[in-house]
């Protein structure tokens, strides 16, 4: 049974829509109506250690981490994030000083820095480690509707955008589970490295609400998120390889006899938290002054085509990430 | 270290605090003033398989369990619940259509009996079973102040009420965990068992703003719940043990021989989910009128005092959880 069928099953049985709620379940958040002015976007992740976390883990990281995956779906929103209420089941070995110190001072780095209020949790014995972060943000509502970035918005012709280099913590990861390539030389892992310290988006996600058409951050992969996007509007894409932003790593001079490995991990792995988004051609010069990267196009064919310098690829790619397979 | 330990030792590292956010974590809900007719009440609460519920509770009184519990924190403020998000961590074996159609059914029972419409969620592999739910409910602002009830509320000379008969749960949990004195008789089990099956005082709990003064929802045991609100009102109590009100199971003949342990079950066992309450002596009447026990008095002398036929008693009794003991 996959995540999105067990999702729909738990929602068959439900009977409760109010009308104030005008972002139902699908989104990176849901949205709420509030009064005239605002909307409240709501979102909830759960990391789990060993899961989401390779086991060594530091618990600065992994508050670092946990809250940055929930920024991250606010920054996909648009919204302005502002409180948090976090659930954190405990093995009795973490129940102690030094990782609560350390836990909190991971959690108060982005919280404070982006003005997120820790509004209430709960902590439980547990014999797994797991992070249950739900955080709430604001959106504006102008001429009475919510300025918000969707998934659903994509427009034939949109071009398509990533926030940042791809593929570095896809890198990270493969090397900590002994999974890169032989001739491929592992790196000195830094501290704040882009799998453990993913930095999300969210000043962007605000300038990109009244600029971008649709939007989506990079969780499980650029082709799978990309796809949630067509899904949503109705659309395919076709992506120009040749325009992929690598991660410094992944651009060595080993690695460009790798470049279809290098590509791969760039298309397909996660842990990235920048955003994937879409606009019309005419805001194509204000986003590429945001730093972002131009990388394909929104098309009416269905599903998304690879091109590399106009010849159609077809990369040996198994996309996503089905958390019961 | 203690739960309260580990939340204060997580909150000194937070710097940020919103003027909207009225009353802070530490009681049973947060509340966040949003215009000026509502406050959002938002709390959370996760619950573990083999910790808060027996290993074989079935899934559909999982899923009912974790949002009453949820749900009996509104009560406790007085909110009208309206939003639910669920994170659901779940074994491979629980991945199936059987299992979520039971919990879908769980969950939807109080759901679309309390108006609760589940807005967003997450769903993750995990080799425990881990239900978090955030719930977050309406209350009404009233000439510029939010009309909540609070933990802190109780003053010197309230009655203090509970709203429902005490020990069913207790007496259930200690069957099953084979802990019941020998000469008591093991009752027979009904599938919607005040363990499984807890009520949530949703309705009381709104008409108790206007007439209480201070409230909790007893989930850790009776005399712990008590203490918090005593704690954070700055008084004490006294408690007349023969006012108690005993669940009916611990009212057969060969228990009242066993008063003592039935009086204990009544004071400190958990997974009860009534309220505990005080008020205004001359709202005695309407509130006994709600059908709800009064059991004893707010006093200036701290801690709890059990007396029985005004004789001060000291029962041999550890009051409260600590998760990580």
């Amino acid at each position: 049974m996959s995540e999105f069928a067990l999702i729909a099953k738990l929602h068959s049985a439900l009977a409760v829509s109010h009308p104030e709620v005008q972002i139902k379940s699908g989104d990176d958040a849901a949205v709420i109506v509030g009064d005239d002015k605002h909307a409240l976007a709501i979102s909830c992740d759960t990391l789990i250690s060993g899961r989401h976390f390779p086991r060594n883990t530091s618990a600065h990281a992994m508050a670092f981490k946990a809250l940055a995956v929930n920024l991250s779906d606010m920054a996909a929103m648009g919204a302005v994030p502002r409180y948090a209420t976090l659930a954190l089941s405990l093995p009795k070995a973490c129940a102690n000083n030094d990782f609560i110190s350390e836990f909190a001072q991971g959690f108060a780095m982005l919280a404070n820095q982006y003005g997120v209020e820790l509004i209430g949790g709960d902590t439980t014995a547990s014999s797994q480690l797991c992070i249950n972060i739900t955080i709430i943000g604001k959106l504006p509502i102008i001429s009475g509707s919510v300025e918000a970035l969707r998934r659903s918005g994509a427009e034939l012709g949109d071009d398509i955008f990533v926030s940042r280099e791809l593929g570095a913590a896809g890198f990270i990861l493969a090397q900590l589970e002994k999974r890169l390539p032989n001739h491929i030389e592992p790196i000195k892992i830094e501290k704040y490295n882009a799998l453990d310290y993913p930095q999300p988006e969210v000043i962007l996600g605000q300038k990109l609400r009244a600029i971008a058409n649709s939007a989506i951050d990079i969780s499980d992969g650029l082709l799978a998120d990309l796809q949630h996007i067509l899904s949503a509007s109705g659309f395919g894409a076709v992506i120009d390889i040749a325009n992929l932003p690598l991660a410094a790593m992944l651009k060595s001079p080993i690695l460009r006899e790798e470049l279809n490995w290098a590509q791969q991990l760039a298309l397909t792995t996660g842990d990235h938290y920048g955003l994937c988004f879409t606009a019309p051609r005419q805001n194509r010069e204000s986003i590429l002054a945001l730093g972002a990267w131009r990388i394909g196009t929104i098309t009416q064919e269905q599903g998304i085509r690879l091109v590399q310098n106009d010849v159609t690829l077809s990369l040996p790619i198994s996309c996503g990430f089905n958390h019961f397979a």
